[in-house]
């Protein structure tokens, strides 16, 4: 596919200044694109990297004189990357039809123009909405239902009754609906708590690979719109996320906490159980987060304080051996003055 | 189904004070149980909740003037609880037999009413017990043994030679048996050392989804009665975890370590290899074990202290750069003290 | 499969004190082994269970008296053990060609003696290579290669377009391929941005279960020759990780980070983004590493200092609550020192 920069530039609607007749048949990073390729200055570090690009193009914030060729001037050059990317990025793969070697359970309904690839296994009672894509080795449970347009890739697991929204995509390997970690302690044995509530997942949610998400032990485990979840996240039963809100990879949320809209959860860090976390709150990766956080924060540390107190303890922490012979040694200096004193 | 409530007191061997002859059809929490449920005050802290339930009966531990409906009297709500939700759960779906798209190897054994789904793929010379469920996408190596009751969960992995004890479940997406972590380096290289060992996982444990359970390299790895573990945990090469211990989500237990019986290791913990932790040990969330712990312990932080220790140094970290200041106020008053007495 | 005691010394070339005619059918530890096996003292601190090994011949570093039978005398008795233990370690199971249940994808070649399983799916125009084996469940996406030799075990997914050297072994359940997590925010949702790169992985590579390796956003994510990782490993869009490294379980590399080579990437450990970590550097399990660091460098903390300064740290954090104490008793101490010489 090529297209005339102009093209590009009007479907997001920002101007070029330069040529926008020359064609642009893919984006890419300023040291790997090639003549052809439209690039972007999203990072003003790599601003070095704009006089060497072989790039036809480039999406930049301000007109550079690093760069003779056509410029696309962009209040965020990021975002307009992610636009104009979209643009050229090849769609999912899509198996013609359903595979004579999928299963499809009884009373299951399959909307229009879905995509079932061989080795899908769906149970009964389900609801397959229009345009889902189900890649080889998906298991879907029975009385679940998958919303339009969304794209669930190999060897996912979705237990029975949960429901996923539209445009939703989830990715290779998550497990979803799972049995939350619930027991009771009968003074011999662990007496395990069927867990009988259900995971909830909206619209526009994309799940990474290698998730875990528990479903409740009664109500629902809930996964608000627009969430976004990287690898190997866990999110245990009853817990909720709101609106927009994005956890990293291998960060862990125990049951029943609920976390507002557009926080960010860090890399690694976990947040313990029944907390109510704020919206716009930022934790800071590898923070243990012990109690509930106010709207807007921005947390580090384990247990968490605010960032700036967490970052100047560090500071201290790292000249602790300094402060104890400080303090040694004034303890040895005011003994000799007491004794000074004393002799006097 | 729907119960008198004399039939659910007389199953747990609680008493009633009320009309026991009321029907329920299910069990759920104060909040979201509608007429002809259950429910259950386990948690002091939700006492006001148990006002506006619309529960058409209450396991509370004492008769409450709060709620007007037959009370059942439990010693301990949360397993009456659990006890009651287990009456009322929904077995796990079964395939009817064995599917026609299931692979089973030669020389494989199967016990009686097994239920293989279709894509389940079982190796040679297997052992698969009575009642046994393998779920669509489960892989069976050769000479596994599977116990009966057992259920294994949709895209779950267990490789050749593991021993699966009676009335386990397997969650989705775990992998049983791969091989441990083990390299010899000879100055250029990192050389395998084949893992010949297997993984022997005893009665009634519950593995949560997307664990990683190691084989040996060479005996086994084991995992005694009762143990339940969360998601995404790790259990490297010839670990033992000893009856009734509980994993929780994203800890991992490096190679060789011994873990006793009724120990809890919390959320994202991490052992080190080599090491004993005693019975009944508690390892706070997010702390990391460098060295053994002796029975009964309780203790957190990197590398662990114990807990109340821990829980002093805290504070102190947080008032660091206050004592930083103190350090130096008081570093200038002494060097003053010290002028002041050579003046004299 | 027995060997004399002499075949095995010559294949390894190591020379042996004692009967180098006695038959041994495997190796075993010190403690596990029986009358035909052979054992090994690899860990000076299991020197006492070398007196009551069964074993019919040991592998030491220095003739011992310790042990009556024949010995066999290794520099390096940790890598004897591995290169004898793979003369003995049976080869993955091999499904004899190509399963009638697999799907192959039009256009994809396969190599001579391929082991192909059935509910295998490999999509369009791959290349698998020779004696490549592909067990149950595991997704091969569009144009994906996989080199000769190469292992992947049950529920692997491979997205499309992924490069995969020689003789490399990916264990069950892992993800390679799946989309980085990236997004831009246009003020009300994240947009994503797609993931066009891909993952190269090098000959002899061998990944863990359970890993999540992200495709590049542009460009391509690169795991060297030799690299192992261990289980539940992140590795994100646009990380290279050098030559040989070793990153041990639950580690998490955020997008673009440089690992050099030699490098041990300690259990639990998270390294931020864009980082550089240089050649032979080692990061001590559950660090947090926050910023680059020197070739060579052995760093541990979270964020990292040098190794020897963290452990000393360690011990004045657990000893706060006492320094808080001769702190403010100093303060008193300097209050009346100051106080009696006003009063003089």
């Amino acid at each position: 596919m090529e297209l005339t920069l102009r093209y590009i530039a009007e479907s997001i609607g920002d101007p070029v200044i330069g040529d926008d007749q020359v064609l642009i048949r893919g984006i890419n990073s300023l040291l790997l694109a090639e003549k052809g390729e439209i690039s972007f200055l999203a990072d003003p570090r790599l601003k070095d990297q704009i006089k060497g690009t072989k790039a036809s193009a480039v999406i930049v914030k301000e007109l550079t004189n690093l760069y003779q060729g056509p410029q696309l001037i962009s209040p965020n050059p990021y975002l307009t990357y992610a636009r104009v990317a979209t643009i050229f990025a090849p769609p999912a793969p899509r198996f013609p039809g359903i595979s004579e070697k999928a299963i499809i359970g009884e009373g299951t309904h399959l909307g229009k123009d879905v995509s079932i690839y061989p080795f899908v296994y769906v149970g009964q009672e389900a609801a397959i909405g229009n345009r889902v894509i189900l890649f080889p080795g998906v298991y879907v449970g029975d009385r679940v239902t998958v919303g339009d347009g969304s794209v669930v890739y190999p060897n996912v697991t979705i237990m029975s009754d949960s429901i996923i929204g539209k445009e939703v995509i989830i990715h290779a390997g998550s497990v979803i609906g799972s049995d939350g970690f619930g027991y009771a302690w009968d003074g011999d044995v662990s007496v395990k708590i069927p867990q009988t509530g259900i995971v909830q997942i909206e619209d526009n949610v994309e799940i990474g690979a290698q998730n875990a998400i528990d479903r409740a032990s009664l109500g629902k485990t809930l996964i608000q719109k627009g969430v976004k979840t990287d690898n190997l996240v866990q999110i245990s039963h009853n817990v909720v996320v709101g609106e927009n809100t994005i956890i990293i990879a291998q960060a862990g949320i125990a049951g029943s906490t609920r976390i507002g809209r557009n926080v960010v959860i860090g890399p690694q860090v976990g947040v313990s159980d029944h907390l109510e976390i704020g919206d716009r709150v930022m934790v800071v990766g590898g923070s243990g987060v012990a109690q509930s956080i106010s709207p807007g924060e921005v947390v580090s540390g384990f247990p968490t304080m605010p960032h700036r107190l967490w970052l100047k303890t560090r500071g201290h922490v790292r000249r602790l051996p300094k402060y104890s012979e400080r303090l040694r040694e004034l303890e040895d200096r005011v003994k000799e003055l007491e004794e000074e004193l004393k002799r006097e």
